[in-house]
């Protein structure tokens, strides 16, 4: 048999690649290159959650590096999950009030969502009717980030996800302004994140890799990298496996917790390229109306759009298989169905919505493969099929 | 036999990433982007060489593109093959005297290289005998790169090499101010170079992408990168070998220019991370006392060096030689064999001297398997044996 690997995974020669962010990896990497937040100012910012970045250390070593080069810092440490437009105005006012010159955020995808658009927001005059436009004056806060979960890859990308109240989901403020000029990634301070949050987070990674490879942006270098993260999120199944039945994260060790983040890292500069499709549309109705954690929604949707992909693009699915050592999208059905057990219920005027919802996304024009409402609402009703 | 792309590529945590060129890609990206042009400044300085830029068109839609923003510009057409530090300092005095604000880079490695020095000595004064140290003040004109053949990568790297002639080599500058602003890649500027060009370039990129596995800064990123450019240069091996023997670069046609230009930019990514190793670091003497072309001189090496790595780290050599459908090295040696032709005559006498040049440089310390002086002599004979 060929191996499937062998063929040209890429792409669409009219592309375009970007990431300017310096990435540093390693043991003690914050403490090891604290000159690295030199240049961004004199003054910093830290944006994080009230409690994770305390207990894991990462806080701890972001002040141990800014005192040792002589920094200042403010903490605003009131970024919720899935954070809200009012959150981050606050943060920008607090930033502004406390003249700083730079923005430090810690934690998993909302304290990193929050401190780009209190970044933002900090720089320039925007109203709220225009956050989500796109038309912003040049200026932004410098960034330094340290993410503490192996998931959302919003370390390496441009788009900041908010909770939007007035449109009834997440809506992405996406700007090449909003890429950070450095990210630390130190796993030890993932070590202790729960079993299911590793879960969740890793399955987010994941669907960044599998719907950066059907977008219709992917290029060679975005599925090179995919392809990789993929194959790195896969070979941490079997001890994923084993700590859900164990129920102990303890079971995860450091080399795999470092496999995980620059999977999720790599996936995130994939989607920095491609930008996200239909799992990530229709995830967000289920996060924004249900509040099922992010990186579940698009696990409960990413095998069903799998099959989709599969039927219309064998080729496409099949690279994507193969990358996980699989040969049709069922084994992957079924490999999530076990990391997410139970699944919740929704009812068919649910599905209604959401999927009237999803299709005007422009996740949805990104799609190689475009369903169209249909397929959506059948997708929403297989992924919650008992 | 199970498919060897799904052992786990990476790396060694314990890394880096960086490269924030903006990448362009596809016909007329050049014009149909003008725009990007526009943040760089008033006024430009086109760096390229005599003779190419000229036929291949690049230098005219460059010049529509300027003309279209009403950028101003000035030509500095006088770089050479393996430019000289003379020459660069010769454009860093026209650069200055006529005021520019950005270079634009045309043409393959020379004038990129010759660029991207031209850009840091017209900002900044630094004398001859700290051109290569390192230590620069944070200042350099901004860059616009348009490579016109597909080999050097150095449209996305942070060196410009350069005929060194105290040190008897071609030594690099290496810094990060030396990454373009932005980077054009359209393959129909490359589809008229000869056979002997395209080939001579592609063996580069593929030096590029094998030499930079071999690093010990080898990561997780670099390595998807390298292995999915060394498949995408494979692939066009055999439109190469019927171009050789028909001896008319006809029969590759664009979609093939277009993969070969994209895996030399990948690969550049590539080396950007990783820097190069032994095959470049022989290589330089090749071509500074024998004239032999850059691509070439790695080519003659690079199959006896893989060689060497499959001695002493089977796996590593095993690796690349999976990205390239190949089980053992020989059969690699052979195919650049069929590519080189015949060999040059070397004498024992440059066989020592080249070694004890090649044996000091840092590309040996980069290295996973460092050869000593006796291994690069040996590879040096074997590389030329008739």
């Amino acid at each position: 048999m060929m191996c499937p690997h062998t063929l040209y995974l890429g792409g669409n020669m009219t592309n375009k690649y970007y990431m300017p962010t310096r990435v540093i990896m390693g043991d003690d990497c914050i403490t090891k290159n604290s000159e690295l937040f030199i240049p961004l100012g004199k003054k910093a910012l830290i944006v994080t959650g009230t409690q994770s970045a305390k207990r894991n250390g990462s806080e701890k070593d972001v002040k141990t590096a800014l005192e040792s080069v002589g920094i200042q810092y403010q903490v605003f440490d009131k970024v919720m999950s899935n954070p809200t437009i009012s959150c981050v105005y606050e943060g920008a006012a607090f930033a502004q009030a406390n003249d700083v010159d730079f923005i430090i955020a810690i934690g998993g995808g909302s304290p990193m969502d929050a401190g780009k658009a209190i970044a933002l927001l900090a720089a320039q005059d925007i109203e709220e009717g225009s956050l989500f436009s796109g038309n912003y004056e040049d200026k932004v806060l410098p960034m330094a980030f340290v993410p503490t979960t192996a998931g959302t890859g919003a370390e390496v990308t441009q788009y900041s996800i908010l909770t939007n109240d007035k449109a009834q989901t997440k809506t992405s403020i996406a700007s090449d302004l909003l890429f950070p000029t450095v990210t630390f990634l130190d796993a030890k301070y993932t070590v202790h994140l729960g079993v299911i949050t590793t879960i969740n987070t890793a399955i987010d990674a994941l669907a960044h890799a599998v719907e950066g490879m059907l977008s219709v942006r992917a290029s060679s270098v975005s599925n090179a990298l995919a392809v990789e993260s993929i194959r790195m999120i896969m070979n941490c199944v079997p001890v994923m496996l084993q700590a859900l039945q164990s129920g102990s994260e303890d079971v995860i060790n450091l080399k795999q917790r470092e496999q995980l983040l620059e999977a999720s890292f790599m996936a995130g500069m994939v989607i920095a390229q491609t930008g996200t499709t239909a799992v990530h549309a229709m995830g967000y109705s289920l996060t924004y109306f249900k509040d099922i954690d992010h990186g579940r929604a698009n696990g409960l949707l990413l095998g069903e759009y799998l099959k989709l992909v599969e039927m219309v693009r064998p080729d496409l699915a099949g690279r994507i298989l193969a990358a996980m050592n699989f040969s049709e999208a069922e084994q992957f059905r079924e490999l999530l169905s076990k990391f997410l057990g139970e699944k919740e219920e929704i009812s068919s005027e649910e599905i209604d919505q959401y999927s009237k919802l999803a299709i005007q996304t422009k996740n949805i024009a990104n799609c190689v493969v475009k369903p169209i409402e249909e397929n959506i609402r059948t997708m929403f009703e297989l992924s919650f099929a008992k």
